[in-house]
């Protein structure tokens, strides 16, 4: 590839990592802590990165939330619309998030926000985001993939637009979530902690030779874009469920759903199928906090994205596009 | 065997069947409901069972409990204490429980409670009991053992007089949990959730098949008889624990645990190891619930409990037993 192909992208000058969004994912709470422990400590160089504990009441009871889900409090129309001190907890706590690592969409907003978050399903290391052509975070994709070859890895795009975007990773210029299982809620696992530090460590790791001037091959990457739900069979009086997954699709996430394949079997027995048109890649099959959104599982078609190589512009560079963007602003 | 040496036994007129006595153990809730539901149609005979929801409140909430854990308020002491209004709300629901199923301790109480449980641990089906001697449970037990030969099962002894005994199942005159895993609390897992329903479905017909005078042969169970626990490393001004099992122990619940043997692997990726001086069986390892017990894993010695074989006692033997029985308490 010609030096002329490289695409220049700025510098990654701060960075955030968040644990504890949702206060019964154990993992992300845990290797936050250990992380901040480790910055305090004296002999190691400090880490590149601001450590933030997102939902700490949360946290301390081992719950997903309060009053609200918190990573679902970052949409444009929610830190910008009039609150009362009545406000559900996490939407004052989304403010001071926003207020800390953003203004989300402003020159101030921090680099890149690594929002670590753990399911019961069985997804393996997965990085979710709402772009398909941010090319910082499908190289942190490429980086992570490569380094940690024995951890089935991959990447997610939910299609929205940023304004309407809502979890957390939404208020970097820069973000994704990292989500890893399964664990269950309220539990830690070694195995999913250790992958989980791993990753922060090669992500972090990434960014460091990116901002030194090293320069990233292109390549491609395969991307699961979501592109719907699927509820619960549900009792349409009392609203339960009257089925679960079907023992046949029970963590077989990303593995190709064809119409007429197992999905649900009834707790009387039977079992009902698939009746979609496409075959589709199910993920966040069995999720225990989505009963309560009425996601069962969630459905994606996977394409191959093409991504150039990349470097980190230099100070000159940064500056002229600074000020071209400016002046294009004030065109518009 | 020789005739002569069967153990005749009361009849098993009243059976119960408990689920949701924690409410995110959602195997035993959906059991629970699926059964009353087959109890309202008319096309089958009715259960032979009494169907009980034990705590609504906590199950609505997809929360193991709502003040205070249920299944640790069935001890003498609890349900006969005073009372006030302000009272946790599980005290008062096991009183409702004690009225319904007991009164625990006298003639009253029903002849058989199976309390249905699930356990993040990867623990199979597992019957909980206070007895290493009841031959009821033992037996049910065994049935279960042959009739269900792919599910690994063990039968789990706490060595805890009738008096302390605090769990539901306690209330009836034979009684045990029936806890199935591994599934994360407030998920239910198709294969976790048929299990439980056929566990349940063979321990009614060993109930049939015993009160129509089948002799059930004697033989033997392995009985795993709980000795202590094991708590996390805690950080000592936080409490917040600082290691989690570790991966070669995670998931190994029943397979011998030798000094030496790793039992934690620190957040910062060091090993802690079994400093007991004896092998023991660890079991609930990792269960979600027992972080806040200070509960890491159990450990049992495990003994092999020769049992006698069982009949029914015919209705004239009966009596006359219940007159002995009288008799004697008059002469105590």
């Amino acid at each position: 590839m010609e030096v002329d192909e490289v695409v220049c992208l700025p510098r990654l000058h701060r960075v955030a990592v968040c644990g504890g969004t949702h206060g019964n994912e154990l993992s992300g709470v845990y290797l936050v802590r250990e992380l901040l422990k480790v910055e305090k400590g004296e002999e190691k160089e400090p880490l590149p990165a601001l450590l933030v504990l997102s939902n700490p009441r949360a946290m301390q009871q081992c719950r997903r939330y309060i009053d609200t889900d918190l990573n679902r409090c970052f949409t444009h129309a929610t830190l910008t619309g009039p609150v009362s001190d009545a406000a559900p907890y996490e939407m004052i706590r989304s403010r001071e998030l926003n207020a800390k690592l953003g203004p989300k969409g402003s020159p101030e907003a921090v680099d890149l926000v690594c929002d670590l978050h753990n399911t019961t399903a069985n997804m393996g290391l997965c990085l979710i985001a709402y772009s398909d052509c941010d090319w910082i975070s499908l190289h942190i994709f490429k980086h992570l993939q490569r380094q940690m070859p024995d951890i089935p890895m991959r990447y997610i795009h939910f299609d929205v637009s940023n304004k309407e975007s809502y979890s957390l990773d939404s208020v970097g210029k820069h973000g994704f979530a990292m989500e890893i299982g399964p664990q269950p809620h309220g539990v830690v696992r070694s195995n999913i902690y250790t992958a989980m530090k791993v990753g922060v460590q090669h992500m972090l790791d990434w960014v460091r030779f990116f901002n030194s001037g090293t320069i990233f091959e292109g390549g491609f990457v395969d991307v699961y874009t979501m592109i719907n739900h699927i509820d619960y069979p549900r009792d349409s009086e009392t609203h339960n469920i009257t089925a679960a997954i079907h023992p046949q699709l029970q963590d077989r996430d990303f593995c190709l759903l064809h119409p007429e394949d197992p999905l649900f079997q009834t707790f009387s027995g039977e079992t009902l199928r698939y009746k979609g048109n496409e075959p589709l890649y199910p993920f966040f099959i069995n999720e225990c906090a989505y009963y309560e959104k009425g996601i069962a599982l969630s459905l994606a078609r996977k394409r191959r994205v093409v991504i150039p190589a990349v470097r980190v512009q230099a100070e000159q560079e940064q500056q002229a596009h600074n000020e071209e963007e400016f002046t294009s602003e004030e065109e518009e």
